[in-house]
Parts: C-alpha cells; structure tokens; sequence
C-alpha cells in the first residue's frame, strides 16, 4: 500500500522545548506544512489526507538518540542489533548520528586530512576520542590536545569516553589477581574515580584549545558533578547521560546470576550508588547535562558469556535504543523532576543543536522534517526481554513500568510504527549530513578567540646582564 | 668560643602544636631534659647553665621547611642560595628534608631498586615525581602508577609537582606565538585549571595504588579545592602550600618592570586571583592543607635574564625559606585565621609526623630534639632584600611588615642565631635518616589493606554456551 | 502624524533564545504576521507600510525588565524616575511586570483573600515577600511558609528579597557604635552571608510547601551558589541577577566621594568581590540563574543626602532600566560568556516563561506582540549620566564603553524609539494581566504533588502498654 | 576493700591523639605521675601498687561524651537512664560535660546575667540554644545573636541544636494530615534540610556576633557539609556527629514493627539516606567534624507508645553512651577511616580541648587525670539489648559486632571496671568546673576582634542639599 501522501495529526498537545499548545499538525512531503487550530474544516478528509486522531495525546517531536553502536565489531564479537532491528524503535525513529569510531590513533597528519575531509565534505562534525581501552583505541594528552586542536579548527565537536585507561589496566589485573573473575570485577578495576579524573582531565585541555566538547554516556554522580561545575567556570562542555545510568543502578554486578550481573558490564560502568539516577536526572533537568544517548551495543548471553572466566573478556555493552524515551519519561517527567518541554529538549532538541541538525530536527515547526511521535502520557507499558522488539535476549530495564506509551511513530512524513506493527524495510534510514561550525556551541568559542585572548604586558625591554652560573660559587649580586 | 652545654629558657610560653603554657625549658647535649616552672632556683645559674630569658616571648619548636632546593642545577642555571648561606634562616634551623630529586625516570627495576634501597638503608622516606617538565623529568600516568606502587612497598610517601605537562607545553608554544614572551606568559601558558587537573589525577592515581600522597607547592584555589575535597572524602592525601602562595600572588606577573615580574616566576605559577593567599591560609588553618614548605629556589636577576626574550628560559624559583615563619605568622596569626598553636603544628610539627621524625623534631617534649626558636610575637620587622640574609639579590615579599619576629634560634642545643648574629659553620648541618612505614600516615592505608579489600561474589559457575559472532546475522536468542 | 498600521523589518538576523535566522519580519495590527524570507517582493513598498531596514543588524525580542520601582515612595523619599520617564528606554519596551508590594503582613487572612484576588481576576501572578526591612516589610519564616502556601493554592509564583534582617538591624547597629557611619557601612552590615543564608531559607520553605520561587535581585556569589546548588538538588527555583550586580561592584562603597559611594548603595549591597559579575554572568549564562532585572529605583544625590550622616538612611535604590540591555551585551555576549540567543532568553524569554506571558512576549513568532528592537552588535556606545534619558542625576555604570546598540524600538507595533528619538506618550505602557499556574512552573510542581506525596507505612497496629514515667525511679523493663 | 592507691599499667601501647609508644603508665592519687619504659624494675611489686598488664593492649584515654541526658524529664516522660546507671559504661569514665539546658528564654537581662554567673562562678563555659521545638524551647533569630553575643563576652562556647522549629511544626501538621501518624512521619516532617539550612542560619549569625559555635548532633550529610564548608570559610565552628548518626541510619522508621521504629526516634532524626554513617565518619576523619557524642536519652517501650497513635508524641531519643567508643571504633578505627590516634582525639581529646579540661583530661601525660581505659584492638563483641548495662530496653546497634572492647577503665586513679564487673557507687561521679575562654577555642576569636574590626573610610564630609521629595513630581538635578 502507497502510503498517502499527507497527514494530519489532529487535536493533540504538540509539545515543543519552549511550549506546549493544542494544535494540529499536518504533514506533506515528509515535512511540517502546517500547525494550527482546526486546520481541517468539519467534514470528510479529502482523498489523499490521512488524519491520525491525537486527542489527549502529546505529538511530540522524534527522539534522537546521540549514542548507539549497531551491528558493532567489539572485543571478538559483533553487536547484535543492526542498524534495521536496532532502530525498529517506537519512539526515536532517527537514524544514528554516528557509528563506532574508527580505532586510529588520531594525531598523524593523514588523521587530520581526514577529520577535515569528514567535516568540509561527508557531514560529520563530531569525532569521540577514547581515554579507555589503553592498547586499542586510548589517546594520550599530547593526542588529545592535537586532536581537539583539529576538531577546533574544522568546526566539529570533540567527544570523549573518559575513563582512565592506565588505571583502568591495572586496576584490571590487580583484581584478577585477587581472584575477581566475575562481572563485579569490572566495576571494582574502574571505580567512577576513574571515570571522573579523566572528565576532568578532557575539560582542562579542551579549554587549553578553546574547543567545544560532549562527554559521551556520564555514568557517575562525580564525573557529571564535574561537567556541572566545569559549565559554572564557562566551559563548552555538554554531557551526555545514558538511558543505562538514568534508569538503573551498577549494584547488579552483584547479583547471584553470572548472565544477570554481566549483562549490565559496559563501559565506563553502571555505579553501584543508588542515588546515581536520581542524581543525573536532577541534572538533566536542570541543564547542566544536556542530552541522553544509550550505547546501545547488544550482545546476547551467549556472546557475554566469552567472559564467563575472566570479567575483562565480557563484550561491553547494553541495551536501550527502544526504551529510552519511555525511562526518561518515566524516572524524569512521572517522577516530577522535568517537565513534557524538557523532556523534548533532552531527547531531541538539544541534540539537533549540538549537531547542527536544528530546526529541521528536534523541534516540530513548519517546515521541519516531520518526525513525529503521539504519544500517550497516561498509558503504561511493562518492559521486558520477551516483548521488546530488541534482538538481544536481555533487558537491563526488566520489569519496569513505564508511564509513557508511544502509540504512532511518524519518521519523515511516514508513519513506521503504529498500534504495535513497524512498517519499515532495511535501508529507510537516511544520512543526514550535518555542516561544521554549529552555531549552538560555536558562537561562544568563536567569540572567545576574538576578545580572551591575551596580549603581551608592554614593558621596557630588560637590558640587564645575563649570567649563566657553571659553577657553585654564587655571590650576592648588589 | 665553647657553647655551654646545658641552657635553660626561662618564663617562655612553650608552645606545642595541642597546648601553650609558661614554662622554664631545660636544655642538655642537644635535647630537651626537664620542662616545667621555676625549674632552676632562685640565685645564681650553675656554672655551665646558660640561662636565656624568654619572659613574655613564646617558645616554639624549630620550623620545618619541607621543600627547598639549595644549590640546585636547573634550568642552565644553579640557585644562588647553598645549603650554608641558604640555611642561614633565623626561624627553621633544620636541614632541608630533601633537596632536587634525580631526574630518574622512574618505573625502570633499578630505579625500583634504587628506592627501595634509599628507603630501607639510607634514610630517605619520601620521593617526589613531576607531572610537569616534559621531555626532561615528566613522568606519564602508568609511570606514577609504578612509582605509587613502589613507594606503597617501601613505605615511602609519594610526593608529586602536579602539573599537566603536556598543557605547559603546548601553551608555552601558543603563548610565544601571540608574541607573549614576558613572565606574563609563564602564568598564561598553565592557569590554575592545568595544576588542578594534576592535583586531582595525582589522587586518583594514588587511590587506586592505596598510597598515601603529598602534593608539594599547593599554588591554587582550585588545586587546594580538589585536595579538600578528596580529604573529605577519605583519601590519605597531605597538600603543602608554600610562603610564596601564602604570602603573595601573580598580579606581579604583570609587573611593569621585567625583572620584578621575573623574579616571581615559579612552577607552578602564582595565581592572579588576589583572594588565593587567604583561601590557602583558611585550608591551612581548618586542616585542610597540612604542612608549609617554600620550594625556596633563588636566582639572581642575572640569571633570570636568560629569559629575558623567552619566558620559558626564566630559570623557575623564589625565595622563601628565610621569611617562611614570619609570613605565615602574619598572613595566618597576626590576621587571627590560626592560633599559635596551628603555627606550630603547619610549620613544624605535622612535617615531622609526615616525615616520621615526631616527636623527636616538630615538639618541645622531654627527649626532644632542642631545636627551638624564642619568638617576639608582638616585635615586627619588614621583609628586605637589602637585610635578608640570603645569596638572592631580590625578595618577594619586599616591603611587607611582619608581626612575629625570631630573637634566639637554637638547633641541637646550640644557640645558632641570637641578635641579628649567626654562629654558624658550613657543615653543622645533619643528615637525619627518616624511616618508612611513618605511623602518621601509614597506619591508615595498613588497616585499609587489611579491611578494604574486595572479594569475589560466590556464584554458580555459568555454564552456558559461548558464542563468538563472526558474521551480521545474528539471531535472537530464547 | 499617524503610524503607519504595517512595518516591515527587512532583512535582519532575528534571533530567538533558540535560533538565530536571516528574515524579514511583517507586524500588523501590534502583532508579529510573518517571518521569512524576502516576504515583500521587490519594488516599492505598498502605502500603509513601513520598511525598516535592519541588514546587518539584529532583530531582537523586547527585552523585559522583571524588576522595577518606578516613582516608588520609600525611605522618606521617592524614586525619581516615573513610569513615563524611567520606560523611556531604548531597548526594553515593556511595561513593568510589577511595582512595589504593599508593606503589608502576609499571613492574615485578609491578605490571603486578596491574594487570591489579585492572582484569579486582576492578572498578578507573582508575590514578593521581604526576608530583610525588619519592622517595616520583614515577614518571619512562619509568615513566609503562609506565603508561599497561598501563592502555591492559588498559582502563583514566590519571590523573596532574601535578605536576614535581623542580622541587618543588629550589623547597623554595630557599624554606627564602630563610628562607620558611611556608605560602606550599608555593605559591612550586610556582608554577602547573610544573602546567602536567607537564600537558602527562603529555598528550603518553599521546598517544605512545594511551591516554586523566584529569588530577586541576585546580588552574591554565594547567594548564587545557593540557587544554583538547589537547582542541582531538584527544586523549583529561579535566580535574578540584576544590571548592577553584572555590570559593577561594591568597590564602591569605599570611594573616597561621599555621593559617588551613596549611590550605589541598595539592597542587598553590590559586593566588594570584584570576580562577582564575572561569577554571576557564567551561572547566567549556563542556566543556573534565569532572568535578569535592574531593581531600578533612583534617587538623586540630595536625596542620597539624607543618609550623609548615616549610611542606613541612604535611600536604597541605583539605576538600570535604560542600561541593563547594554550591559548585559557587553559583560555577556561580548565576553563570550553567552551568544546572542542565550542572551534574549536571559533579557526576555524567561521572564515571559517565567510570569506566563509565553509566547506573547518574548519571542518574535507569528502572533506575537511586536515587540521588537532592531540592534547593532558592533557599535558602541559610552554610558554616563550626562546622556542617559534617566531622571535620575547619576549613573552606576558611567564611563562603560558597551558594544551592542539599539537602533529601533517598536512597542506592540510602533516604533516609539528610533535614531535618538523616543515617540511615547505617558500613558501608552499596557498592563497585561498574566494567569495564575504558568506552566513552564508549575507542571513540575503539580506532578510533584502527585507522585511525591508520602504514603503511611503499613503496620500492625501497637498494642503495648503505655506507661509515663513520673519519679526517677525507672526499672529496666524486659 | 581499699583501692590501692598506686597503679601501674604496664607495657601497654599508649595511644594520645599525636602519637602511640609503648610504655608504662604509673598512677598516684587520681593522676599520672610517670610515663615511661620499664618503670618498675624486676621483682614483685612493692606493697600498695597494683600492676595491671596491658601487654598487647591499647591505654587510652577515658573517653569524654559530649552529649547526654540522663535522667531527663521529656515530652511527659523521663529518660530511664540515670546517671549512676547511664554511666555505668566500660569504656568512658567521665562524669557528663552538662545535662539537659533549662528551657528558659534566653534575651531577658536576668538570663543574661545567670548566663554570666554560670560561666564566671559555676563552672559553666557552654550554653546550648534550641533552633527547633517550637513554642516550647526555640528561640528566634534575634535571640540567637542575643545569646551568642552574650556567650561571647563571658567566654563561652554557643551549642545549638540546629533544625527550623517552624518547618517542624508545619511539617508535622502535614503529615499527620496525610495519614501518616507512624515513626516515619517524624522524618519526612523534618527532612534533612531543616536540619542544613538552620545549621547554616547558626553559623550566619554566630559568624556576625564573632563568637565561637558548636553544632550538636550533627545528623546529616548536608549539614555536616555546611559545617565543613564554613571551617574552609574561617568560621569558628565545630560539629558533634553522635554515636547514632556515626553507626545507624533512618531507614529503620519505615521498619514494619512500630517499636523498632519508635526506638529510633530523635531529633534531628536519623536519615534514610543510608550513606550518611560514612560521610559523617569521613569528615570526622578528616577534621571537618570534630567530637564525638550521643545525646543519649533512654525511653523504653512502654514509654515510647505514648505515641503509638502519633509520632510526634513518641519521646524523642536513643541510646549511646555504652556503645559510642566501639562504635566509633568499629566504623572508623576497623573501617581504615581513620587511625587509633585520631579515634582519641575525636572521643576525647578534642572535647577537652573545646570545654578548656585539656590536658588534665584527654590526654595521658604526667599530672593528667588517671582517666584511661584498657583496650584491646583485636578482641570483638556484640551489641545488644540483652546484655548491655543500660537500663533501657532496646538498643539501636542491636547485633553490630565491634572490633576493639574495654577491658579495665579507671576513672581518676580507681579501676571502676574490669573483667566484665562495676565497681562503682552512685555518686562517685565529680562535676569539674570549667573556665571560659579556652584557648583552643577563644584566642582566634580575639585575635580576629582586635584585627579584623572594620574602620570607617576618610572622606571629606559632604555639604550637599538634603532633599526629601514628598510628591512625584521630580526634576532631573544637575
């Protein structure tokens, strides 16, 4: 069946990041034509013009997930959802904004030549550098520093995963030699100590370079206690919490159940502090972290279990592409903690901004891309394994019930999930190319170069001796 | 002349760093016999007996400087100041705990060897590491780790000059390009934010070792802050601020004249944030920083001048070591941030438990060593460099009036300075081997070893399948 | 001369607190009709309507001030600049949100009753409350929990002057028995802790009642270290620094001219911290604090006088109004601390958000009020006294040389500044009502109410005996 | 059977807050008359001294609870521990530093005047205010500066129990409303921020009036961190964590049986979030807290279930004083927080210090009080109802096994324990006047009176126009 060429999504509460109005929203061409009252008079619809009833419903704008790593190649095994069932997702129905990095130590000229061909030429404006895994992608300062360096100076946005990665090594071998081979190993070798020093470490030197950066899935209360501070002093530093460490907790590393504990082992950890949802919800809601990814990197039991004897064999990684928006909704907005707008903002809009995607993305406005989700903020869904259209068999969310149902899913004027079914073949996704220089995070940088930096103290020149002491034989100069 | 073998001080108020009282203190060969009042009778002193009056004058232990660098080659330079003529210090009459340390790299076995010997043979129970100095003494995290250890075996204290090595480069280079090449530069090129980050990865670094950690020349707000705050939260760390960052700041890196500027220059620099002398003094007060050093490294403007075109080529160090004790009595007693008991303890009785010479050094007890200093707390002299005593033809605290003045110094029993005069001889000084494992700071990381350390979680061995993936087509697993 | 009833904006970078875009703008009717490009085709202008050319320039929304007091009787005095004088201001149009609140104790029930009132039929949604002013304004914490119990019943949002009186009263006192009786005195009586400590009070009540608050007159690095750190904690609170506390410092108020000290004097003080603004602005920019006023109240100098010889009978009171977009531009945007969009939400949008004047005002969008300034980010201009369209005989920003410059002024679609000029009548300014329960407040607040409420343990009941004990004599009960 | 009159603990590891050496400790008439290696040659000990052997164990000294209430009339009950059995404890033998305050309103001149004859004749050098228990003990803010004003003139130390009585008193009023009539309700109506913000308020006004403050029952984590923050600051201001809040927490008000809950009722109350313990054992570690207490005060069942229907009728306390030592012991000496040194300092030198009984109490030194206990480190014991010698019937540390127990105490010079068996007479207690103005607590306090006093600015006076504007018509002055 032709999908019609035109929708009309009538009488919900179209939510924005700024405002919430009950309004129409019709769709041509797989864009926003129209919102408004009654924009269809009384009356059958005319041929052509589907009308999707949101009555009591919030029509939201498509959810961007900043962080996924579909059919993946990682630690002697390959992610398990592919870029057609991982993103078979009611709610976020955007395509990844990046992939797995190339593991290329960065600062050799041919990686800079690269970065800029990525940048001026292909659509990519942000690159992640790895503090984690010494020996296999970890960048040291010195590289760190050249690669904001490009980064800056091609209009891209740094990203980290920050982790220690020397500690990170040791820690690993200290705790198998204390005879700790299961998954709370992984935790225990890189406390979030670990995980906070290196935030830290990022933020300093992408200040020494002036270069925006996005610290990549916040996992701990004291590394996201470092972005916050850090936007305090000024910084253009975002951070990015994951739907993982928003909606659960790292005490699961030790549970009874080896398959259990190591099915939550990715990195950098979930904490075993209980408080660390709450806490970064606080923040998400407040603004001083900015979006919410998932990596989503999925292995099955079978695959996690490469690591049955030695916890730093697990293949890192878990869940979350398909239930992020409902976690965020249910621990951020049923909770009280954000409202609908922010919830807009932190799972859409503000990722547009930071990608230089907006408003074509993240905001539901004439002329933008019209990826739409109706949603239903009063309906509840339980999540599980056995249901989730996932094709890994396990959820970290397991039996969370979650207020906030997607009912249609709408991804560039079509409409790929409704009442349970997708309608979506492999290959619908779409690249979007993004432009360097967003003004969302490079107006301040730009600005900065123009009027902080410092100028010499004008002095007389010194024209005094200069002695080099060869000897020890020192004497008190009048 | 021979010096009389006994003295007693009489009618002082002994100071210690838990008590004050008036009290008489009787010396013999070298250490403290008998403290109380009215300890000789009235009449006649026996022949033998020096008798010092210290009515209304406090009686304090010998200051301790834990950091200075007595005729030290660096820089294509040596400091003007040698252990005699830098000594020469009316207040502390101890020797320096340590002078330069080799610019060893560190992990290698013999330098592991080296240590250890140093440590269990030769008396030296500390040993201090650059984060900063690249190419030259830097040492890269997996190297501090190294170093932790060892020191952790040894019993030693791990001391670090914590400053990001690769930033300090990278901003030289940048700063020289703008055509900053005064001692301007020198603060620019490492703000505050580059020691911080040190600080803190330092502590990081040395938790995950269970080490315990002394930071040396705590130069900042921020690297202060990080300290404090790691205290909080139970790590066994010891930050030493120094007069210099007690006493003055790096507005004067600004200075009109390039060879004050000059003479400010240090690494870690001085802060430009005026506030940062009484915010370390408040740390250093309330407990937070714990012993004072001066890093005393002097050079005459002569030799400052082979930076004059280049900020980078000012051979690094300020005085200090002669001032230390009247400064912080100033900027700490005399503004009422600290009690004179405080004073003892930060400037010579907590160097002594760190450095595991209490209460033989930093306590008027019985059995201690008489190094004992008779102070005018209500007397005050101004800082200059035309009356210090030291080699150094420049004083950074020129000018400043101090409360607190030093009227007799003793060391080992000796009267070594006693009315503006010094009786002193070039090798007087002692050597006084330090043992490891010091209580002060060991017993802690001991029980921690013991109590602290994880274990593995009892489970079922997993026996389910293993699966590497080789190819995409992955299937959901039941 | 009769205004033309269309203008067309042409050509101008229209910015939003979200987006900044090249368009032209059409206003109708005092409101906006279109916004796109090259919306006149070329040619001449049809009759009726205006052309503005704004290339080059930017077309911002009007700014709102959310905090004056105009022709306001207090301290003996009156503030001399009237509503027709003190809005006659270049950039921010719009009529004052509120003017002084009746010095009357809150909690009686009268006071709730018109409360209820004023929020349900006569469009005030806010209610200010005074922590300071002891026996004139000064409500005590019961009061203040009666307060903020009504505004939550009724919808509105709680402001407080956050202030400790007492503290203020017995610090006067003091100062005067010191023989301080200048103006410096007004800020060592109320030194920055006892903002901050009312802040957090303020703060924790609201929390206990649920019920959102807006903090006035932000004046400290520690009060706003309060707000912001309550933020991070979840609660439902908003800061407002002001003009003065962004642009200036209490420096001031040890100025060697007794009048030039005077005028700055208002409460809270401006703080002798220089790093204040610096420290504000960040916390501005980064979300942590909201909206910005000015506090404006004005009083000349022979009206300062009556405090000559007594600092707490200084009329409390300094300009703002005409220079707070200015100088928020220059200290702001031009620093780089924010960009241009951040810049209209700090002076517009969240002001309307906050009062529920969303998307009326604050925003350029269709169907909006036009409300709009053309302005020139590249010129300059020089604040003083001697310029400015203040009443008032003095100028606390005098001599700052600001970038950014409105160019034009259009008030619900006339230009009533424009080249110099101002073209209003008294009286033109507008009331608008504003509705109870905004919801950029609110959904959060009412969610909480929800989904927070405690709920009672479940237990047996206890069946034990109860026994009071009347002697001393008591028995160890088995 | 006469005690004999001379001890001699022999081989012992004598542990003082600075330093631990093993030795000899030889007592005569109530105090310590000698320290020292093998004291007592070979051979039987002569007639009349008693040898005690300590070989293996730790000599301490007598612990000193800084907070109890014995035999206290309470919320129409009486605490069942009296002060012959509520002392009977092992490990600290000292008679109470003060019982419960008389509840009377401070201002009045006669208070002030009593306030002045208890600390000048009585022996009384601390006065404790209530911020909480509204219209019964607590005082206003004005009362506050009126008695810290007045502690400061006659040199004694302010107390405060620090929790908002008005939020108390709404907060209950609330919950009863909803229901909620059970032990969790007198947590959720005084959550821990009614604790922080009156904690801050104390140090506010304290911080005004320049006069020392010390915070009992310091309860949690965001309180203690406004102490340790106002110590960064320079406040003179000292936290006493109890034995409670050191070993327990508040999750056991929403225990299932109403008595356990009830048992834990105090106020402030314990708190939920189950982290505190270590915190608050951290910053005790670390010097931002400084004694240690319990606020011991026993009720038993029968007593509690006055409020079985009504939480706030429940007597508020719990026990402490026999367990605080191993408590302490356990969660901070075994834990690795902190070492046995500072284990004395926290439960008993410090006290000393702060209430001026130092060094005659909380030290071992020649002439202290021969107030010391036999501790073995090693030994372990269990806590419970069922054993202890409290009269009360429930013990909140029920089932906690203790590293480290009593073995002998002695209590100025007579062993009062040993081997499990009292030997004490009601009685034996001895109150020990106390001077003001210790020194550890008050020489800053002058020192800060004479230096940081502010002074008036010099100005010319000025001769302008007084002008007081009585309508609203202005004019611009020139």
């Amino acid at each position: 069946m032709a999908a019609p060429s035109r929708l009309l999504i009538r009488g919900g509460r179209v939510v924005n990041d700024d405002l919430s109005q009950v309004a129409d929203v019709l769709v041509e061409d797989g864009a926003v034509r129209a919102i408004g009252r009654d924009l269809l008079p009384p009356g059958a619809a005319p041929a052509g013009l589907r009308v999707l009833d949101a009555a009591g419903k919030l029509v939201l704008p498509g959810g961007i997930d900043t962080h996924t790593h579909m059919q993946f190649p990682f630690m002697g095994s390959r992610s398990v959802d592919d870029f057609h069932q991982g993103t078979k997702v009611p709610a976020p129905p955007r395509p990844p904004l990046r992939s797995a990095p190339p593991p290329t130590p960065l600062p050799p000229p041919p990686v800079k030549e690269e970065m800029k061909i990525l940048a001026q030429d292909k659509g990519v404006n942000s690159f992640k550098m790895f503090m984690a895994y010494k020996d296999l992608y970890m960048v040291r300062d010195e590289e760190l520093y050249a690669a904001f360096s490009q980064c800056k100076e091609i209009g891209a946005i740094a990203q980290v995963h920050a982790e220690n990665g020397d500690l990170i090594a040791e820690g690993a071998k200290k705790m198998l030699a204390l005879g700790i081979t299961g998954p709370e190993g992984h935790e225990l070798c890189r406390p979030e100590a670990v995980e906070a020093e290196a935030t830290l470490r990022a933020i300093t030197i992408a200040s020494a370079v002036n270069c925006p950066l996005y610290i990549v899935h916040v996992m701990s209360k004291s590394a996201a206690k470092v972005i916050a501070d850090a936007r305090r002093d000024g910084q253009v530093v975002y951070g990015e919490p994951i739907a993982a460490s928003l909606g659960t907790d790292g005490t699961h590393y030790w549970h009874r159940e080896w398959h259990h504990a190591a099915h939550h082992v990715m990195g950098p950890p979930l904490r075993p502090d209980p408080s660390t949802p709450h806490f970064l919800m606080n923040l998400l809601a407040n603004g001083d972290l900015t979006t919410t990814g998932t990596d989503h990197c999925t292995f099955n039991t079978c695959q996690k279990a490469l690591g049955k004897d030695d916890f730093t064999k697990i293949p890192n990684g878990v869940n979350g592409v398909e239930d992020r928006m409902s976690v965020i909704w249910e621990k951020g907005v049923h909770s009280g903690k954000m409202d609908e707008n922010r919830f807009v903002a932190v799972t859409s809009t503000n990722a547009a901004k930071v990608f230089n995607l907006y408003p074509r993305k993240g905001r539901i406005a004439v002329g933008s891309d019209a990826d739409i989700v109706i949603w239903d903020p009063k309906a509840t869904r339980t999540i599980s394994a056995k249901t989730h259209h996932q094709a890994v068999n396990f959820n970290i969310f397991e039996g969370m019930v979650c207020h906030g149902v997607p009912l249609v899913t709408i991804s560039r004027g079509k409409v790929v999930y409704e009442a349970g079914v997708f309608s979506v073949s492999a290959g619908d996704g779409k690249f979007i190319p993004r432009k360097p220089f967003a003004e969302y995070v490079y107006k301040r940088i730009k600005q900065r170069d123009q009027t902080c930096t410092p100028t010499p103290v004008e002095r007389e020149p010194y024209k005094g001796e200069v002695v080099t002491v060869k000897s020890t034989e020192t004497k008190k100069t009048p």
